[in-house]
């Protein structure tokens, strides 16, 4: 036995037989929603060319993203040898076109007869260099900034997905002639952040994303919400709530307010209502450069209380002066009018104008979905963007789009109990031989219940019973099948449930048609 | 437009909807074919510490393994700016443990006014380092090798996953407390090489892998025939051979030529008989240092023909003085005894001495699949391997394994137009408005179609029929529904067959009866 075990990188996790078996579940009864609303599904690279992620995240964001070395065994050849050798092997890594490129950069202009061209830097040794140089430090710094500055450039052209958003904007822009617009699509896969792990933050993990582009209909809004009441009511949550909102009332606000410019500093701090309550917000909003002027305007509408279309009505009274507060007001009106014709199975669907969520990213709608039963951050959000591909020089490219948090799905699903036995079943029976002799009967009868389409094994003969039958229970298997001399003799199977202990004695038929029941 | 398209790295790809629902049949069906045979899902992260991977492939292998940078920033920050930021960003990176460690560790040692110690290399800059050490260029390859090493250590700790063997070994390594043996388990996934793309090669491909360990049972290997068969005929694959082989029959001949140090040489080259022939095979173990005496016993051997009991009963009398070919021939013989109670559905079985493949690896049986009906290269292997967990200190753990080759696969059903239309079929029916005042009706229509578990697309109301109905096409949607006025007051819905153009006025009940045969 290993003193050490290996283990996983921080942040990353290993998915056990039974974790699969919920994962799955819940990507399933997600997707097939998503296709029953006409989404289909594509897959991007894990890894894009640097230059297509970097700068769409912000600096922190730039800061968490995996970078990929351009050939497993640069750096280790290079920054754990010498110098010199680091040297040659830029020459030797496919770097002839740079190196013709600045053949006229030089180090050591200063003086014509200690000049070094990029020619001998890639094939002279380190210390022929620096006695060229003679050692001068302004030159050997110049030295040190060109061949890293080329090192640089070879090292990382590559990185890791940082979520599925920015691939699918390229992947929108690469395939733009083959695709017929609206594009629905969905996407289910691995994404990869350098964040400080911690509980509930990993460093890989699933993102689930639906998206439409080229359609500014807000039919897209209302499915939506169709989209998460449906999939929610089928994993068997019984109390949920979609909260809508839409940044042109945000907008409307902070215009009507007559401070347009501060509405990212308005949404900042009302989005903490929840967590500081209106004295901190107030005092926030204080700091953020309102006066107590526009905090009395501003109380009554964060306060809004009542239904949605109380809310509704207020809000066309306080946004009346403002054109893109009452577009707001009425993108939202249509998407209620639309769901009208479509009753909610489970969710209550509540106008929220403190949700924020990415504002700068979200042009009109903004959803955010919470349930009610565990104690748990959002399970789910989303919104319209006007421009998604304009970051690859695509534009005028409108869309929406929503995301599930599958990791968050699963703990609310396995605090509630609600993950269905059937979904995590695997095989239906196991054949257990008391003897090596019955193995060929039983490697038969195995075969026979597969014929059947039953999920089944045979327990590799001649192991003790106890090993056989706790092998059943580790796997969660729910019957056993036991073949010894008598049960050969007589034709008889003795088929046991694991869970009730029930042990009988059936012919094959009568086996099968248990285990098809 | 943009001038210039964004694209995927070299050897990566993008799969559109079509492609996916392809791709996903075949994942599913060779999934559902595992599980039936008890093998069940398990994920492991795609980055594994560097450690784990590295040492494992050969040193070809390691040289395409993909390392992660430790921290996105790093290598830029460091790399592109100078010698002397580098060093104070070492510091700054989390390297205290390490500095402590090698605090003693100096440059320049042979004079001790200039000596340079680690917290100087990681605290001054470059020139008031330089100006210490005098410009001796001893010291400065001493000071860049030891910063280069430091610098080393601490870019790379993650690399992609190069294969899935490794990472399932370290997967039962570290959770051997919780696995119940036999552990039967199935992994698919994406795995990533940094080889040269090429056509039908790829930087990230996926992976289709079950394997077994902790069971010697030769039922295993019987059961890993049938589920390929199961699996390539559930596909419609009408012809194509198991090969079958067992490397303790290649040792048993090099044994019996009285040459077992030259069994690699002897199993690489007579593995290319297909290519170059008997008398290319001859040329080449004679080059590699069999004598003409050798090839005498070796070629009948090695074209030994007829059924695979007529070569058994030959292989008998050749490997009589060998009791380790003795023992492969029973092996073999045994999982052909298993097989006769499991009648084969397509497969045809087939004993290939030739067959080798990564045999310093395998230990027992050797497994090959090839299609008849297309040239193509092996769409499957696998085999026997004693020692799976050894490289991470856990001895005696026994295995096998096969590996299903998707990308093949996809093209072999493509070429044989085997894909089944309901398996890549999306969105079952579009409704089109004539106008956006029928939205509402058609929003209702969609939404009732979808409550009777029907997928279906409402197209975002106001556009030319023509778009809606171009839209129907590209996206292989069988069925659309036409909504207009006259639609509308008769409470007929126009439906209409877009492969046969065939149109016809039915009720919604209809339409639903029709759109669920």
């Amino acid at each position: 036995m290993a003193a050490n075990k290996p283990s996983v990188p921080k942040g990353t996790r290993d998915f056990s037989p039974a974790e699969m078996a919920k994962r799955n579940y819940i990507f399933d009864t997600i997707k097939t929603v998503f296709r029953k609303y006409g989404y289909q599904e594509i897959q991007t690279p894990s890894m894009e060319n640097l230059e297509t992620l970097t700068g769409k995240y912000g600096d922190e964001g730039d800061k968490l993203i995996f970078k990929i070395l351009n050939n497993g065994d640069l750096i280790n050849q290079t920054l754990l040898k010498s110098f010199d050798e680091l040297l040659s092997l830029l020459n030797s890594k496919g770097l002839e076109v740079d190196i013709l490129n600045i053949e006229n950069e030089e180090v050591g202009n200063g003086n014509k007869d200690r000049k070094v061209s990029w020619r001998d830097i890639t094939s002279k040794s380190f210390e022929q260099i620096f006695e060229k140089l003679r050692y001068d430090s302004d030159d050997l710094f110049e030295l040190y900034q060109l061949t890293s500055l080329k090192l640089g450039n070879t090292v990382s052209e590559k990185a890791l997905r940082y979520d599925l958003t920015v691939p699918f904007a390229r992947y929108v822009v690469s395939h733009q002639s083959e695709i017929t617009f609206p594009f629905k699509r969905f996407q289910v896969q691995p994404v990869w952040r350098a964040d400080r792990p911690q509980k509930g933050r990993y460093r890989e993990f699933y993102q689930c994303d639906a998206d439409v582009v080229g359609s500014d209909s807000l039919l897209n809004e209302a499915e939506f919400i169709l989209i998460y009441d449906e999939a929610l009511s089928n994993f068997g949550l019984k109390d949920f709530t979609i909260k809508i909102n839409n940044r042109k009332i945000l907008s409307g606000i902070a215009e009507i307010i007559g401070k347009p410019e501060l509405i990212v500093d308005m949404t900042v701090a009302i989005d903490k209502l929840d967590k500081i309550g209106m004295a901190g917000v107030s005092k926030e909003l204080l700091e953020r450069g309102f006066t107590e002027d526009d905090l009395q305007k501003l109380t009554p509408v964060i306060l809004l209380g009542g239904g949605n279309d109380e809310k509704i009505d207020a809000l066309k009274k306080v946004l009346a002066a403002s054109p893109i507060g009452l577009k707001g007001i009425e993108e939202i009106n249509t998407v209620f009018t639309y769901l009208k014709n479509a009753r909610l199975k489970t969710a209550k669907l509540e106008l929220d104008i403190t949700l924020a969520r990415g504002l700068n990213y979200y042009t009109g709608a903004i959803f955010e979905v919470k349930t009610n039963e565990v104690a748990m951050g959002s399970i789910g959000g989303g919104g319209r963007y006007d421009d998604l591909t304009g970051m690859f020089g695509l534009k005028g490219m409108t869309g929406a789009g929503i995301s599930f948090g599958a990791d968050r799905i699963y703990d609310v699903l396995e605090e509630l109990k609600l993950f269905p036995e059937d979904a995590t079943q695997g095989t239906q029976v196991l054949i257990c031989c008391f003897d090596k002799e019955f193995e060929n009967y039983g490697f038969q009868l195995v075969n026979q219940l597969r014929q059947q389409e039953i999920r089944a094994e045979l327990y590799p003969p001649g192991a003790k019973i106890k090993k056989q039958l706790d092998y059943a229970n580790n796997k969660n298997i729910p019957f056993t099948i036991m073949i010894g001399s008598e049960e050969m003799q007589r034709g008889l199977l003795s088929l046991k449930n694991m869970q009730t202990g029930e042990q009988r004695k059936l012919l094959v038929e009568q086996v099968l048609a248990e285990l098809q029941a």
